[in-house]
C-alpha cells in the first residue's frame, strides 16, 4: 500500500473580464487528502473534514476523477480517500474544484506521475461535470496549477499559466446566501450585446497584457465584467455600493468569485487586501449575513503534497 | 517657415480575434507627406501622389487632424501640405489612418511635440472620423505608435503597444473588389452568441499571451474570428479554400484586414510569408479579380520623419 496527502487550493473562475476563461488560486485555503492505493479494484471515500457532504460516492466529485485517472492511464487498484479538510460547497470558491483537483493530483502522484499536468486537469475536470454537468476548466486548471491560467480554448483544451505579479494578494468573503451555479448561469442571457463583448475581450486583451507586464493599474483597470456582472450583481445585496468602498480603501479591484455568491478583491499590499476583508465583513455583518472571510497572497502553487 | 516630411504606416485593423480593439502597423507600406508651417491661418492640401483624392480639402482626413491639433495646442498657423505618396483608399490596410497618423505626427514635430503619443493618436482619430463616421483607433494607433496595438477601451482612450516577436512578417493582398466599409459593418449583427462571445475573449487572452511570451503557436492558434470574419467572409470569393492553403503553405494565420476585402496571413519567416503571398495573387488572378500584394516584416516602427 502506498499513500500520499495532497492539498489543492481553492480558486476564483470568472476573474473579472475572464468570464469562463479564466481562474486564479488561492494560497493556504483549500482541500487536503489523503489518499492510499493497495491490490484490488475499489473505492472508499471517508469524510473526516466535519464538513457535511453526500453519503453516496457516487454523488462525490472524486469518483469520477478516480475513475478518469484509473481509465486513462489503464490501470486498476483499490483506492482509498479519506477527506482531511474541505471547503465548504456552495462557496463561489471552486469547492468541487479544489476536491477535484486533488484527487487527479494524488492519483498521479501515487502512480509515479504517468499524467502530464494539462491531464491531471482532464481528470479534474470529471469533478466539475458531476457537480455542474460540464467539463469546465476555469477553477479545476488553476487548482492543480496554481497561479493565474488562461483557458484560451475547449477544442482542444489549450491551458496558458499567466504570470503572477509579485506582490498580489486576494481578499475573499463568501456571504452565506444560497444561489446555486445552475440559477446563476440561466439568469445570463443566450446572446449579448456586442458592444459589451467587444469592452469584454478588450479588457481580457489588457488584463493579460498587465499581467505580463507587471503594469498593476492596467489589471486593475482591466478587471470589469460587462457580460455576467451586471446580471449576477443582483443576487449580491449592496454590490455596488461594496465595491466602491472597497476601490476606495485601495484594492485594484472588485468582482464575483465564480458564480457567486462569494465577492473577491485584488490588492497590491497584504494590508490593503486586509482593508477589503475588514469592508466585506462589515457590509455582510451589516446585513445579518453570516459569512467566511479569507486573506491570502495569490500565488503560483497549485496542487501538492502536504505534510498537514 | 519650418517643413518636414513624414512617413506613417499602413495598418492591420480588427486583427484576428482582436475585432475593433486591435491593429498592426506594416513597415515600408505607407503614406508621405511634406508638411509646412508659417504665419498666417490656413490651409492648403496639394495632392502629388498620383491616387485620385478629392479636390475639397473640406473631404480629405487631413483637415480635421490639422485643426484639432491648432485647437489642442493652441496655435494657430498656415499649414502647407504636399501628398507624396498614398495608398489606395478602399484598400482594407488603413489608407485614412496612414494620412491622419502623418498629418498628427508631423504637426506635432512642426511645433516642438507639446503632445503626447496618445494625444497624437487623438488627432488622427478626427481623421478617422471624417472617413468612417466614427472614432475608432484601431488602425490611427497602430499608424502613429507602430507594432501591436490593443485598445483596452475608448472612456478613457487606453492604448498598450505589445510586443512585437523578432520574426514576424505579414502578406497583405488586396483584392479590388468593393466593399464599403459601412457595407462591412452593417452586416454585423448586434447582439452576438455567448459561446462565441467567450470564444473570442479566450483567443484574445492568448493572442496578447502569445504576444508576450514570444509563443508563436500560440499566436497563430488565437488568430480565430469569431465574431465577425463568419458574415464578413462572404464579400471574399473562395475565402476559406485560400485559407487552407494559405495555413497549409505554413503561415500562422489567415485573416481579414479591418472591415475587408483586403486578406492578410501571418508567418514567422520571410519566406513563408512570401508563399502566402504568392498562393493569395493566384487566388485573385485565377478569379480575374485584380489585385496589388505586399509582404512585409511587421515592426515597431510607427509615423516618423523620413528624407523619402
Amino acid at each position: 500500500m502506498k499513500t500520499v496527502r495532497v492539498f489543492a487550493p481553492a480558486s476564483i473562475a470568472n476573474l473579472g473580464c475572464g468570464f469562463d476563461i479564466m481562474g486564479l488560486a488561492l494560497d493556504e485555503v483549500g482541500d487536503v487528502l489523503e489518499m492510499s492505493v493497495s491490490e484490488g479494484d475499489g473505492l472508499t471515500i471517508k469524510n473526516e473534514s466535519g464538513v457535511p457532504l453526500p453519503e453516496d460516492i457516487e454523488q462525490n466529485v472524486i469518483t469520477p476523477v478516480v475513475r478518469k485517472f484509473l481509465e486513462m492511464t489503464g490501470n486498476r487498484a483499490q483506492v482509498d480517500v479519506v477527506i482531511k479538510r474541505k471547503i465548504y460547497p456552495g462557496s463561489g470558491i471552486g469547492s468541487s474544484s479544489a476536491s477535484s483537483a486533488a484527487a487527479a493530483f494524488g492519483m498521479n502522484e501515487l502512480f509515479g506521475c504517468p499524467l502530464s499536468e494539462e491531464d491531471v486537469v482532464v481528470c479534474a475536470m470529471e469533478g466539475e461535470n458531476l457537480a455542474s454537468g460540464g467539463y469546465h476548466a476555469d477553477n479545476a486548471a488553476p487548482a492543480v496549477m496554481g497561479g493565474i491560467v488562461l483557458i484560451r480554448g475547449y477544442e482542444p483544451l489549450d491551458l496558458i499559466k499567466l504570470p503572477v505579479p509579485g506582490d498580489f494578494y486576494c481578499a475573499v468573503i463568501h456571504p452565506k446566501l444560497v444561489v446555486s451555479t445552475k440559477e446563476a448561469r440561466s439568469i445570463l442571457p443566450k446572446k449579448v450585446d456586442m458592444h459589451a463583448a467587444i469592452a469584454q475581450w478588450g479588457n481580457v486583451g489588457g488584463l493579460v497584457a498587465g499581467l505580463y507586464s507587471g503594469n498593476i493599474g492596467l489589471v486593475g483597470r482591466s478587471m470589469r465584467d460587462s457580460i455576467a456582472e451586471p446580471y449576477r450583481k443582483s443576487f449580491i445585496p449592496g454590490f455596488d455600493e461594496l465595491r466602491e468602498k472597497v476601490l476606495e480603501s485601495g484594492s485594484l479591484a472588485m468582482n464575483i468569485a465564480g458564480s457567486g455568491p462569494s465577492v473577491f478583491a485584488l490588492a497590491n499590499r497584504y494590508e490593503k487586501a486586509q482593508r477589503a476583508g475588514a469592508i466585506m465583513e462589515k457590509h455582510f455583518s451589516d446585513l445579518d449575513i453570516p459569512y467566511e472571510c479569507y486573506v491570502v497572497k495569490v500565488s503560483n502553487r497549485g496542487a501538492r503534497l502536504t505534510a498537514y
